[in-house]
């Protein structure tokens, strides 16, 4: 018999994973929905809250015996206030998020960085199990991260840290999302891999990407380009292995300013496999000082799609062991309401 | 009364900086002698003891309330071992320098990383006072620098960690002494200014910069440079600019990494004053993410040459408060010798 329980939630831009477990860790009952963003905030509200009680009530929990819910969501976020200052994947803007599940739940709520909990994840249950010092990177659709330093989350003064996907690596490189120019984002991504494949193949080449793509320029991803270099062409590997190395060249400076003892990878562009590992591991050999390199592992990521709700179980976790997890009646007072 | 005394020594190339402290961090008594590394490594041990006994005698105070010494060196080495790995300047090779002190000074010496210590010094004594999330950069010869986080220094898994001056900002560029092209060494540090303008001077221009060179190629330094570009001249302001770019380019991504609160910025580079900062608040303004920019202050370092030193006294007092200083006969049993 556990004695409580807790409650994970990663909030994304598609989907709402949710998940419970028990005083150890082990998840019991899980449940992913449909975000469906455009429904508006209340729509996603009670998203949530529905999956909170189907995981309750698929192992017949009783409330009281789950003591807090862990919420990990897009940035920038206050985690001290519970407050998502802005989400553009969901159009929201300062939702007092924290006091509103509170309320709906009567459960203490934990707000965290998506990021920052999939690298715990990958630190407490994953890849990253008992390394002290820990690099969480995860490439897909953009960049992202999160640090273990010291043995515990590191999160910046305003929360702010492992934007990992925005540190320079090429000065005069095309322009990322966040408007500056040569991000790791905007070289390394799937987004990027997807974007150099659709200018060569607007400039007249990659006839193999191409047709991996159904022949659909629109269609062009980071799976085609994957598919068409696999497939043995020379063109689609270039891209992949030009973006791999500029991976590398970010992981080199983040390995020569961290020195951490491992540096795990995650996210669809680690999916393609050893072309992205060759490169890099390329500039990592090329770029880190020997002594941070002979310290640090690079590792697969181990939990997938599942890195963030594992997250938000262990922050959850050591939030209580921590003794920091109030009761509502108690985190009103604390807050001052 | 000061109830007892602490003793930090800051190891160069070129120079001893040693000074005794109170119990509260007051220097008493300071002494700098030169290094003289090419004595060999007796001679510099000699130097240290000597150096020790001196500020010592200065201020009349007994040997046994003298409860610790810490000491800062260039790396790699080993802080829990005691052992400096490789230091090119004094042509060292693993030195168990604690062991040696210990013996030699009947006193628990602490070894540290000495732009870790500069980096301390800067938090506890300087510019970073109060500010549990800073990172301190020194450019001069090199570019180095150490990271406070959460409150403390943080060394990384072989205290390697803060190694700023080898982050790639530009994947192409010019070789570093490390070996790699394009570190932020290799781009902005005094070295990098002064090759940047003796290319140009071979190149056939620079003429104003060679003037401030006094005529001799073979002289021309940052300090020529900055001379020139203080004086008008437009092929000096741009070498200056572009270091000064790099460097912002660096702050940038470490920005976004990690979310600090501070940058403390020292060495004669940063003395070159507003073309330097001007070029660095540019870059930082075009590359750090909102979030991560308005939080961050940057400052000039306060502590000039005497951070290392400062930050060795810093050391040893956190050491003795945290119980960690044992006197060598218990260091002996901890060690297991």
């Amino acid at each position: 018999m556990n004695s409580f329980y807790v409650i994970g939630v990663d909030l994304g831009g598609t989907k709402i994973y949710t998940a419970l477990a028990a005083d150890d860790g082990r998840v019991l009952s899980e449940i992913k929905l449909p975000t469906e963003a455009g429904r508006g905030l209340q729509g996603v509200i009670d998203r949530i809250v529905h999956s909170v009680e189907q995981v309750r009530e698929n192992v017949a929990v009783p409330p009281q015996k789950v003591l807090a819910l862990a919420l990990g969501a897009p940035g920038p976020l206050d985690t001290a206030g519970g407050v998502i200052h802005f989400a553009p994947n969901l159009r929201w803007n300062n939702v007092p998020i924290r006091q509103i599940l509170e309320e709906r739940l009567s459960l203490p709520v934990l707000l965290d960085n998506d990021a920052n909990l999939a690298a715990l994840g990958e630190h407490v249950f994953g890849a990253g199990r008992g390394c002290g010092n820990m690099v969480y990177i995860t490439v897909s659709t953009g960049v992202g991260g999160g640090l273990i330093l010291d043995g515990k989350l590191y999160r910046g003064s305003s929360d702010g840290a492992g934007e990992i996907g925005h540190m320079t690596v090429l000065p005069d490189g095309p322009v990322c999302s966040c408007g500056n120019r040569g991000c790791l984002e905007a070289m390394a991504s799937g987004t990027a891999i997807a974007r150099a494949a659709a200018e060569l193949v607007a400039s007249g080449g990659g006839r193999k990407i191409l047709a991996a793509a159904g022949g659909d320029p629109g269609r062009i991803n980071a799976a085609a380009v994957a598919a068409a270099a696999a497939g043995g062409d020379p063109e689609a590997a270039a891209i992949i292995d030009r973006a791999a190395g500029y991976l590398g060249i970010g992981v080199a400076s983040i390995l020569n300013l961290l020195n951490p003892a491992m540096v795990v990878l995650g996210g669809g562009v680690m999916e393609i496999g050893e072309p992205v590992w060759k490169g890099v591991r390329r500039e990592v050999q090329a770029r880190a000082l020997q002594a941070a390199r002979s310290r640090a592992r690079l590792v697969p990521a181990e939990l997938g799609g599942r890195a963030g709700v594992m997250g938000a179980i262990a922050l959850a976790l050591q939030e209580i062991a921590d003794g920091n997890c109030l009761p509502p009646a108690a985190a009103e007072h604390r807050n001052g309401r």
